[in-house]
C-alpha cells in the first residue's frame, strides 16, 4: 500500500514533470562564457524551488565564476542531519546535429524526458527538492535535519564549491551527504556507488616552427606542430590501452575481493554493452581484466579533443605551428595525483619530438574514492531504495568522477550516499541525453522515504 | 644602358604596383565557397588587364567550379608560341590574428608588398601580363606568338583546368610554357627550376563508438577516435621522419650526380634556415640526406590539420566519436602516385587500431616532374634571366607540387620554364605573405626580354 508521500507524487506527476522542464529550458552551460546569464538563472531557479517546498535561509552566493545556492531546514533537535547536494550546471551540447529533439527543449519520447542536462544534473538534483516538499505536504514537518549545497560548476572542475566547503566547515556539517548524479546499474535495479574514479584534466599544446609553413618547400626538414603532438600523445597508451608512463599502476589498489565477487553476479552483457551502449565495432582495453574493473578499478588516459592546422573545406598543404589536446587520467582509490602529474611532465619531457616544444597545464585534479558499504546511513538508503524499487539495491562502482565527495571527505569528514537514478543509456554528455520519468518520480520517493528511514535511526 | 622596355619599366613602377595593389584586394580564395564571386571578380581583372595590354580573343571559360582566363596574340609567323600560365587564386589567410597588415589591403614595408596572394601567385602571373604591355608599347608588336591560360583553382586542386587542357590541346598548342609561380634560390640570385615534387592529398576520417562518451564511465572499454587516429598516424612515420608505408621509396629517383653537386654549390645556411624561415628549435627529416634532398628529392608525409572532440574553453570530458585529419604524401620524380595511395591505403587496412573504422579519400593527386635544363628555351630562359639580374642564373629544384606541368607534359607534349620571382621567405600559405618589389619590376624585365630573346631562337 503506498504511503502518504507516494500518493503526493502519485497525485503530482504532471505538475512535477512540468516543473522539471521548466528548469531543463535554461541552458546553463558553465563553460561557455556567453551563457553565464543562463547559469545564474538556473541558480534562482533553485533557490526559488528550495522556497517553495519549505527551505529556510535560502542564499544565492555569488563566487568568482558561477554561484552556489545553499538552504537549510534545521527544526528536528536529536535527529540526524542530511546534507543534499548537486549542481544545476550542464555539458555544452555539441555536436547539435546529432540531437533528435533541441537540447534545451524537454521532449518526452517513451517513457523518458530528452534535454541536456535531464540525468546529469538537473533531473536527479530537482528530486532531492520535492522530497522535501512531499514530506512537507504531507507531514507538515520533516523527519530530519536537511542543509541544501547546490553549485554551479561541476562540469568546469567545481572550484568555487570546494573553496567554499573548504572555509565553512561549520554552516555545512552534517552526518552525510546524499548525492544524486549517478546512474542505476540497471533499469529498476536499485544501486549505490561505493567508488568512484578521480580525474586529472589536462592541456597539452605542441609548438613546431614560429608560423604555418608550406609543406612543399619545407616538408622533410621542419617540424610539425599536430604530428609531433600526435607522436607524443600515441606513446602515452600502447595498442592494448595499457599506460606507458612509468610508476602509472604502482599505487592501483586493487579491489577487494567481495567487490569483485558481488560485480560478477551483476546483469551484464557484453555484447549488448559493445553493441547498444558503446556503438563500436569492439571493445578496447587493458587485457585481463573485466569490463568492470577496466572502467571502475583501472586508471586510463584519454584524448577528449585535438585542433591543429587546416581542417577546412578542400585543401591546404601547411606545416601548421601549433596543435592543442585536451586530455585526462582517470584514477582509481590510493593513486596520488600530484603523483601522477609528476610523472606524466616527466613522460612529456622524455617522449616530445625533436623539434617540437610542448607545454602542459593541469586544469583540475581529483583522487579516486570508496566509500565503505557498513555506514549506518548507507545501509537506510539501500534500505529506502529497495523499499521503492521492489528489489535487492546493488552496490557497484563508477568510473566516472565526483570531487565533491572527495571535498565533503576531506573537511566536513562525512561519507556521501551515491543514491543515483540515472540509467546507463542516459547518454550523459552526449548528444539526446534522457532521464526516465519513472525513475524521476520513484527517485523522489525513495529520497523521502530515506529521510523518513534515516530521521528514525538513533544519532 | 637599359633597352626600351626596361625604360618603360622604370618609367611606370608607380602605376604598375598600383594595379597590382588592386588586384591583391580582391579575395580570391578558392577553398572558401563564400568567396566564389571574389574569384569570379579576380577572373575579369585578368582578362581586363589583357585585354589592355593588347592580347586578342580574351575569354573568361566557365566551369564547374572556377573560371579559367584565356587570352593570346598570335601574328608573328614563324617565330615560336610561348605559353603564358599563372593563377588568381589565393590560399585562405588565417590564423588572421598573426598578420601584421590585413590580408587583402596590400601595404609597403621594406621594399616588399604584404598581402595574400603576392608572391603567390597574383604578383607573379602578373609580371607576364605586364610584360606583353611593355613590349608592345616601346615595339608596338611582339616578338613572338603568346597564349595565356590563368586559372583559379590552383589552390584546391586545379581539376578545370587539368580538363581543359585535356580537351583543347590544339587551341593551347605551344612550344613552350612560361610559369612564374616559385621563388629564386636567394634574393638577386635568378633561379630556374627543374624538378618538382608532386602531391596527393587526402582526408582521413576516423570513428569510434556511434556517439561521444562520456569518459568517466567509459574510459577502458570504449575505442576513442580521435586517440585512434593519433596512433594510426604515428605510425606511419617514424621518429626520424622515415614513412613506414612499404614499399614507399622503392621507386623513388636519386637527383642526378650533377644535380646534387650544383646544388652542394649553392650558399646555404643551415642554422640561418632553421632560424630565419623554419623558427623551431631543431631541423628535423631522414637521417643521412642534406635539406635540399630532404625537401626536394625525398618524398614526405605531412598531416596538415586535425579535428575532433572538444576543444574549446575548458573540460569535457568526451570519448569523442569522430576525427578527422587532413594529410598528404609529397612524391618525388618517378613515384607512381596510384601506387603509392593503393600502397597507403593497405597501410590503413593493417594499422587502423581496434574498434576504430577508417574512411580515407583522396582529394587530389600529381607526380613528381623533372624538366631538362638543356631544352633551348631553358637555356635562353637562363640567359634572360642572368641578363636582368646580373647574376649566372642556378638550377634548383622545389619542393612543392605544380600540377599543370605535369598537365603540359602530358597533354601538349611541352616543357615548362619555372621563372620564379619569389623569394624562399616569402611566406607562401602563411600569415604576412610579401613579394618584392624589385623582383617584380626586374620580373617584367627579364620576362619581356626573355620574349625578346626566344622570338629570335630559330623554331
Amino acid at each position: 500500500m503506498p504511503t502518504a508521500t507516494q500518493r503526493f507524487v502519485a497525485e503530482n506527476e504532471a505538475r512535477l514533470l512540468d516543473e522539471l522542464k521548466q528548469f531543463l529550458r535554461i541552458p546553463s552551460i558553465s563553460t561557455l562564457p556567453e551563457h553565464n546569464q543562463d547559469v545564474a538563472r538556473a541558480a534562482e531557479f533553485c533557490a526559488e524551488h528550495l522556497r517553495l517546498a519549505g527551505l529556510e535561509n535560502v542564499e544565492v552566493i555569488a563566487t568568482s565564476r558561477h554561484p552556489l545556492v545553499y538552504a537549510d531546514w534545521l527544526h528536528a533537535p536529536g535527529k540526524p542531519t542530511l546534507l543534499c547536494y548537486g549542481h544545476f550546471d550542464v555539458q555544452p551540447p555539441d555536436p547539435l546535429e546529432l540531437w533528435h529533439s533541441p537540447p534545451f527543449e524537454p521532449t518526452i519520447r517513451d517513457g523518458s524526458i530528452y534535454a541536456r542536462g535531464a540525468a546529469d544534473d538537473k533531473g536527479q538534483m530537482y528530486v532531492h527538492i520535492k522530497a522535501i516538499e512531499a514530506l512537507r505536504a504531507v507531514n507538515g514537518t520533516l523527519p530530519l535535519n536537511v542543509k541544501f549545497l547546490i553549485e554551479g560548476e561541476e562540469e568546469v572542475g567545481g572550484v568555487s564549491v570546494t573553496e567554499y566547503v573548504a572555509k565553512n566547515p561549520a554552516k555545512l556539517k552534517a552526518d552525510v551527504a546524499l548525492i544524486s548524479d549517478t546512474a542505476m546499474y540497471a533499469p529498476g535495479l536499485p544501486t549505490i556507488e561505493t567508488g568512484l574514479r578521480g580525474l586529472i584534466y589536462m592541456e597539452l599544446e605542441a609548438t613546431g616552427p614560429l608560423r604555418d609553413l608550406h609543406s612543399g618547400i619545407y616538408g622533410g626538414a621542419a617540424p610539425n606542430a599536430v604530428f609531433g603532438l600526435i607522436e607524443l600523445l600515441a606513446k602515452v597508451k600502447n595498442a592494448h590501452g595499457q599506460i606507458q608512463v612509468p610508476g602509472i599502476y604502482d599505487e592501483v589498489a586493487p579491489p577487494a575481493a567481495e567487490e569483485k565477487q558481488s560485480w560478477a553476479g551483476l546483469p551484464f552483457d557484453e555484447q549488448e554493452f559493445l553493441k547498444n551502449e558503446v556503438g563500436s565495432s569492439q571493445l578496447t582495453g587493458e587485457p585481463g581484466y573485466s569490463v568492470f574493473e577496466r572502467t571502475w578499478a583501472r586508471p586510463t588516459f584519454e584524448v577528449h579533443g585535438i585542433a591543429g592546422g587546416f581542417t577546412g573545406a578542400g585543401s591546404k598543404t601547411v606545416i601548421p605551428a601549433k596543435a592543442l589536446a585536451k586530455c585526462s587520467f582517470r584514477l582509481v582509490p590510493n593513486q596520488n595525483p600530484d603523483k601522477v602529474v609528476a610523472a606524466f611532465r616527466k613522460f612529456i619531457a622524455e617522449h616530445t619530438p625533436a623539434g617540437i616544444q610542448t607545454e602542459l597545464k593541469v586544469l583540475g585534479q581529483s583522487p579516486g574514492l570508496l566509500v565503505n558499504p557498513d555506514h549506518p546511513a548507507i545501509r537506510v538508503a539501500a534500505q529506502a531504495l529497495t523499499d521503492i524499487f521492489g528489489q535487492k539495491t546493488v552496490y557497484t562502482r563508477s568510473g566516472g568522477s565526483i570531487p565533491i565527495v572527495g571535498d565533503f571527505a576531506e573537511h566536513l569528514h562525512i561519507p556521501s550516499i551515491l543514491m543515483g537514478f540515472g540509467l546507463p543509456d542516459d547518454g550523459l554528455h552526449s548528444p539526446n541525453e534522457k532521464y526516465s520519468i519513472d525513475n524521476f518520480y520513484k527517485g523522489i520517493m525513495a529520497v523521502a522515504h530515506f529521510m523518513e528511514l534515516y530521521g528514525k535511526n538513533p544519532l
